[in-house]
């Protein structure tokens, strides 16, 4: 298989860990024999540095013209500490998102037995769990008109959808329902949202087409304490842009770590594969990022994009079997975890080489 | 002391659990010497169905006239179901909260040491935990104007904040944070709403006022995530409608379950005590919902309205003891709970007046 990938390293930490889900690729098409080339583009707090825009033109061709493409990580707290920055580094991973039409962001929570340790949640309530989000990605209070009047003292941002939003990511999460185990959470705040009403409405109407699939509407704020309380219950969870931001940070904590959760933001046409983790600009250049979510994110890649599925397993087995020798970055390490067990960036990312197998 | 207290039950085991509120606040009385004379109203669900509207002008009356309002659950499936109902519960209780201007919900996460084992959180992750939620009431999307086009394709919620709103709930959480441990996180979404970056502008203004407390800022994914990972990191947490609704939610779960959970509203003038749970339809009439967080939030409405804060620690003190001596309603109870420890809400109640002592 010919593919052409292109590597958006972005912010801080995005630098280090997309070198080895990079490095991954490279394996996997060795052993494979397959033939993916790579070229590399820069956004963010990276791109404003260079050239004032978080989204250059020359990003957004080379994304356009690539088969997939492998994202590191966004964001600098120097325009965090400053409302008033006009240029952000955010504003460019939104831009490719809307660009590309990347509606659908699916976030698996994947769950190795053998971090059941290293969550803060006991390990009873975490064992069995198997989530797997679609979080729209195209719509929202993210997209929606700002505004700021001229004394500042007022602003706002409107939350929106459009019917066809709402279907066409349904549709999506429904299909997936479907391979797994059947049952499908909307998450909304229907009782208070306008937008939400509309969400629930299309929702209860795509759920006719699946009259396989058990469907359960669930407000968002009880949904944050029930993902806590008992994650099992879950299967497939489909939600809007900004609700689905927060519950999959939250759910990150169900998978030890932020470090280890990969993503795929699909739709029309080039997809987009990126850790959920964020910049970490604290340990960028430290050789300290846990790489496996980038690498976690070029198997999504493999097996969404490419429908390389033996592939795409081989690369988890290669993570599992490294978390099963022992081997830790700091995030996921604990109190009993041997320090000549935790290792660096690059070592941790030559150790998964290591145990990857055709 | 004379004091006129306004009931108002609400919906589902809203009725049940006020009931032990209000013994509650009857003992007090009795035993401190003070007049606490009691009227009752209607809200929500019940209110639709006796007079059509959710919130009756004479229940608006009653409360305006009363010095403090203890109030109990509010909601109902059959319109959680029907994204189209025109009039909803939930209207009453979002109506009262800008009508009373109670544009402050206090939410403390307080935590018992007997219910560590009552949360899907390790323990050690929770014990120490001390964390006083201000969130935000009577503004952001839930009160901005609501949007539907006439063919059903299209829904929106204007998202906004005025500074005057973010100014005076800053003062309030920094004054609390000055009584505490002196840290204050302002949780927002300032990468990418323009609401959020006013709230985080007026934030720092207001955080000049008050050098000796340490201002922290986190975007909402992060928080939702760190309250679950390390809830002990948080001292005082100041956050807008949204975020707080769904952020203290999810928090219920350190404290071992929403029926534990007691919360205060206040602003302009009388104020408003609830429980942060629903009304939970599902138990409601069983004599199976925890009346603790009606019987805390009596004693928030002892200890913030009336400043009787000896009379608030002995009903304090009196759900200690209980939970002390092993007795638990079924939410709070493990595998390991004798079976003739678990009461129900009526059994619950008067072992808590069994251990009021003045
Ligand atoms: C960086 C930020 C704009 C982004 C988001 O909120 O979508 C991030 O949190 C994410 O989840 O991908
Ligand atoms: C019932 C609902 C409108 C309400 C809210 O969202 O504010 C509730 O969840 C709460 O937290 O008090």
């Amino acid at each position: 298989m010919k593919k052409n990938i292109l590597i958006i390293p972005g912010d801080g930490i995005g630098q280090e860990v997309t070198t080895w889900g990079k490095q991954v690729l490279e394996t996997v098409a060795q052993q494979y024999g397959h033939e993916f080339s790579f070229d590399e583009a820069i956004m963010g707090h990276t791109a404003i540095e260079a050239t004032g825009n978080p989204l250059p033109d020359e990003t957004l061709e080379k994304a356009k013209a690539s088969d997939a493409i492998l994202f590191g990580a966004i964001g600098h707290a120097k325009y965090d500490n400053d409302p008033s920055a006009k240029v952000r580094p955010e504003q460019g991973l939104l831009k490719i998102r809307k660009e590309l039409g990347l509606y659908a962001n699916l976030r698996p929570i994947l769950l190795f037995d053998e971090l059941l340790d290293a969550s803060s949640l006991k390990p009873e309530v975490l064992r069995g769990t198997d989530i797997l989000f679609f979080r729209e990605l195209t719509g929202d209070v993210y997209f929606g008109e700002k505004s700021r009047n001229e004394d500042n003292t007022f602003a706002s941002d409107l939350m929106n959808y459009h019917r066809y939003e709402v279907e066409r990511i349904a549709r999506k999460a429904y299909d997936a329902a479907r391979t797994r185990n059947k049952r499908l959470c909307s998450v909304d705040k229907a009782n208070v949202l306008e937008t939400s009403r509309l969400w629930r409405e299309v929702v209860q109407e795509i759920a006719k087409e699946y009259p396989d699939v058990e469907t359960e509407h669930m407000f968002i704020d009880n949904a944050a304490m029930q993902l806590v309380k008992n994650p099992k219950k879950f299967d497939v969870v489909l939600t809007a842009n900004l609700f689905g931001d927060i519950l999959t940070d939250e759910a990150s904590q169900i998978a030890g770590s932020m470090g280890m959760l990969a993503s795929a933001s699909i739709g029309d046409g080039t997809g987009f594969f990126e850790p959920i983790h964020g910049s970490a600009h604290d340990i960028a250049g430290q050789n300290k990022a846990n790489p496996l979510a980038s690498i976690l994110s070029a198997a999504l890649m493999l097996d969404i994009a490419f429908g390389l599925q033996a592939e795409a397993k081989a690369v988890t087995h290669a993570v599992a079997e490294t978390l099963k020798a022992g081997w830790r970055t700091g995030d996921i390490a604990n109190a009993e975890t041997a320090a000549d067990k935790i290792l660096g960036t690059n070592e941790m990312g030559a150790k998964v080489l290591s145990f990857f197998k055709k």
